[in-house]
C-alpha cells in the first residue's frame, strides 16, 4: 500500500526521482513507468501532475538546473576577489565519475530534439557564461577576451567531467582545473 | 532485392553505418534493426558479423576512434614545433553542433556498462593525454605540470562540444579554444 500523501508532496517526490534517475542515466532512457516506480506515489498522481514526459522532465532538469545555478552563484557572488571566485568555483569538489547532472544531457538526443527542454539546458550555460564573462571583465579584461576565457572556464569542467568518465579516473577533472588554473594564476 | 555483396563489403557497410548512427544518437538508443536498414545489407550477414549488439558497437565505436586518433596524430606528430602543434590540433575545424562521436559516448549508460565498449573510449583518451603530455614536456614543462595541461587541452575540445550543443551556438567551441590558447600563448 502505498501511503496517501497531499498532491503536492507527491509531485516533489515525483520530481525528485525523475532528477535521481535522468542524472544517472538519461532522460531517453529512463520511463515515465520507472520514475513513478522509484517516487513510491500513486500512478494517478503521476498523470495529474504531468501529463507527459516533456513536462516531467522539464520539471526535472529545470529544478536540477535551479539547485546547480543556486550553488554556483553562491561562490561566484561572494565577496572575495574577482579572480579568487572563479578559482574557487572551478575547484569546487565535483563527483566526477558520476558526469555533469546538466551537461551530460547534451549527448541526449531525446533532450535535444525537445526544443523546450532544450532551452532548460541553454539558459543554465548561458547564465553561468554570462556571470564569468562579468567576473573575468572585472579582473581587467576586454569584453571579447573575457568572453573567451569564460567559454574555456566552464569548458574544463565539463570537458573534466567527460574525461574522468571516459578514463575512470575522478583525478581527471581535477588535474584538467590545475592545468587550467596554473595558467591563470600565472596571469593575473 | 538487395544487391548481392561479398562478406567484406557487408561488413564495412554495417560498420559505417553504425558508426553514424551510434555518433548521431548514442548507441543505447540505436537498435541493431536500424543499422540494418541503413546499411542495406542483408540480415543475415548483421548476424554473421555481428551475433550481438556489443560486438558491432566495439566494431563501430573502435573504427571511429581509430580514425579519431590518425587525423590528430597526423597534427600532433607534425614537424612543428611543440607549442604550435598542440595550437594547431586545438584550433583544427571541428563540427560543434553534432558533438564529438566519441566523447559523446561518456553520456550514455549502455556504454559505460559494458566494459569491452567502455575500455575503447578510455584507450582512446589515454593515448591523446599521453601524446599531448609528451608534447608540452617538450615545451620545457615538469612531468606533473605538462600532464595536468595536456587534461586542460583535451578537456577544453570536450568540453567546448558540450557547450556548443548546450547554447546550440558553434561559436562556443572557438571561443573555449581561443580563450585557452590566448593563456597558453602568452605563457611559453
Amino acid at each position: 500500500m502505498v501511503t496517501p500523501m497531499n498532491t503536492a508532496a507527491a509531485r516533489d517526490r515525483l520530481v525528485d526521482a525523475a532528477q535521481d534517475l535522468f542524472a544517472a542515466q538519461g532522460v531517453g532512457a529512463t520511463s515515465p513507468r520507472a520514475v513513478l516506480a522509484a517516487s513510491g506515489v500513486g500512478q494517478g498522481s503521476l498523470y495529474h501532475h504531468f501529463p507527459t514526459k516533456h513536462d516531467l522532465a522539464v520539471a526535472a532538469v529545470g529544478a536540477t538546473v535551479d539547485d546547480a545555478l543556486a550553488r554556483a552563484f553562491r561562490t561566484l557572488d561572494s565577496g572575495s576577489p574577482a579572480l579568487e571566485r572563479v578559482i574557487a568555483y572551478l575547484e569546487r569538489p565535483r563527483d566526477a565519475l558520476a558526469g555533469c547532472r546538466i551537461g551530460r544531457h547534451t549527448a541526449d538526443q531525446a533532450v535535444m530534439d525537445d526544443d523546450g527542454l532544450r532551452d532548460v539546458l541553454t539558459a543554465y550555460f548561458v547564465r553561468l557564461l554570462a556571470a564569468l564573462t562579468t567576473i573575468f571583465r572585472e579582473t581587467g579584461l576586454p569584453d571579447d577576451v573575457a568572453r573567451d576565457r569564460a567559454h574555456a572556464a566552464l569548458a574544463i569542467i565539463q570537458g573534466g567531467y567527460v574525461l574522468a568518465r571516459a578514463t575512470q579516473d575522478p583525478d581527471a577533472l581535477t588535474a584538467a582545473v590545475r592545468g587550467f588554473v596554473g595558467l591563470l594564476d600565472r596571469h593575473q
